[in-house]
């Protein structure tokens, strides 16, 4: 039996997941992310221990716990180096952790994790490669290679919301020109939503739905008013599906995996976008004589964070 | 011992490799690419079996042999799917050589095979990942993870050259546009060479090196021109050096590997170039707080091709 946290700036969830990846016990509390990193570490401690005696499951079973963090960890010291939603920066995480419930510890990206969740349970299942886009706020990704999560040399693989497919508008937040995330987010295409409705003022289903108000704008009204026809809204993601497909294959010239999967908060858009996606990406993909990689949605929801991390020791092959 | 072959569309080299991928002899003789797929590779054996011969070593104690194709491949057949220099599509190249020779034949792509050799006796050496980038008339690319050569579900994982990382005036032969080999490669430098001179009658010392005629155009006299101080030319090889940068740096987001290694003939300008793409990689790189991955020159010559071949059977653990 494995632990996995999932800490996001908005809530801990912690539960305990099976060799076969199935989370039979769980639990989440608020982060209250405006508090010290050592309070928001001794809760998640605290969580972890409650979840242990809720379920009456002996401490010397558990054979990891692994946190997933929605920024950069030093997956060697097992310190959080950035993570801009906790406003953490060089947070000891994984040793505090361990000293504290005596049980090996070990932290990776959430995106990494989303992708590690659904190759042990999802998607991904029975493939020996594969790519995860998270498509949120941002873009986020997870490269597993040979069956196992691709981290780098200094841990900072799989960055793929930070390649450089494009020029655009305007920079991205990391400082560069034409990332994948400036294309391909909902805060992409809020974006261009707005620049295309003060630029032009056109006739779009999105002004009525806003109420003048560019702060109700999300990606949900967007895809919707696109599967409704409003060309308005068509242009926006027929760009975001173009950024999107460039990404994807160049990711297929570079690592050629067996399958992508899109997951994160728009692809809950389902059918629509991916078959956009797949229609794109099989227009434009080099060598054309080669078979097509399979592109698929998330199969796991909101448990994919947890069920991620706690698949961390059983990748450390702590068994 | 291993066999390595260097199947260009100018020449055939073929060398005898030891175990520490020294090579110990070789010997070429032009490909004379016009003739049929039979031909070229009846004229393969009989120079690997000349080798064998000449160096007096037993057929015997030959593990594998290797060959390095311009090229795609379809490694898990041995076929050729695609080769543009020797006009050859779907050929069959491992099956013949090992019914005539009776020993085990590996193929791959040539810059895959570079990136070896630099792995096994070069610039790589005691690194476990590191990426090749074939600076010639195209980009190739090389990726070893895990100290292996990353070939990809399909055999096509790599192809770095066309990597999107930017939008350019012109589209890749591909089909796609804003390709890494489109600003970045000696083809990539020459056309927007004669576009700027066309385009602005500005002063250059190139004017006069071509004698008017662009033909005469190549790689080396803008580089050459560039270290003088031509404006144009310095115009040029920042355009090649930005974006080769940034195809850089989305592979540090991608991949993480522990080095780079530039090869290819575009390399060899040496310090100047590579002193360039290290400050912009530092400069445009995401992460402030993490390392900068070692970027270095490809340290094996001309023999790198055939190096890297003999070593695939090591790659498949021949022993």
């Amino acid at each position: 039996m494995y632990i996995g946290v999932d800490l996001g700036g908005t809530n801990i969830a912690v539960g305990l997941v099976d060799e076969e990846a199935r989370l039979k016990y769980q639990k989440s509390i608020p982060t209250k992310s405006e508090r010290t990193a050592e309070a928001i570490i001794m809760d998640i401690i605290n969580l972890i221990q409650e979840i242990i005696n809720d379920y009456g499951f002996p401490k010397e079973g558990i054979k990891a716990i692994g946190v997933g963090i929605p920024g950069l960890v030093n997956y060697k010291t097992g310190d959080v180096i950035q993570c801009v939603n906790l406003n953490w920066e060089n947070v000891p995480l994984k040793v505090p952790i361990e000293n504290a419930l005596g049980i090996p510890v070990f932290i990776d990206n959430d995106a990494t994790l989303a992708g590690l969740a659904e190759f042990e349970a999802g998607a991904m299942k029975g493939v020996k490669s594969g790519i995860i886009l998270t498509l949120g706020t941002g873009v986020g990704g997870g490269i597993i290679i040979d069956g196992k999560i691709h981290t780098g040399f200094n841990g900072i693989a799989s960055e793929i919301g930070h390649m450089v497919v494009g020029e655009n508008y305007y920079d991205c937040n990391c400082g560069r020109n034409g990332c994948l995330e400036t294309f391909s987010s909902s805060s992409a295409i809020i974006n261009y939503t707005k620049k295309l409705m003060e630029e032009k003022n056109s006739e779009t289903v999105i002004a009525d739905k806003i109420q003048g108000n560019y702060e109700n704008l999300n990606g949900k009204i967007i895809f919707e008013a696109a599967i409704n026809g409003d060309q308005l809204a068509k242009k926006v993601v027929d760009r975001f599906v173009k950024y999107l497909s460039i990404g994807i294959v160049n990711l297929i010239n570079i690592i050629d995996p067996e399958i992508f999967v899109l997951g994160g908060g728009i692809s809950k858009v389902g059918g629509f976008l991916l078959d956009k996606v797949r229609e794109e990406v099989n227009r434009t993909k080099n060598f054309k004589n080669i078979p097509v990689t399979k592109i698929k949605l998330a199969e796991l929801g909101n448990e994919a964070g947890i069920i991620g991390a706690a698949m961390l020791g059983k990748q450390h092959k702590i068994n």
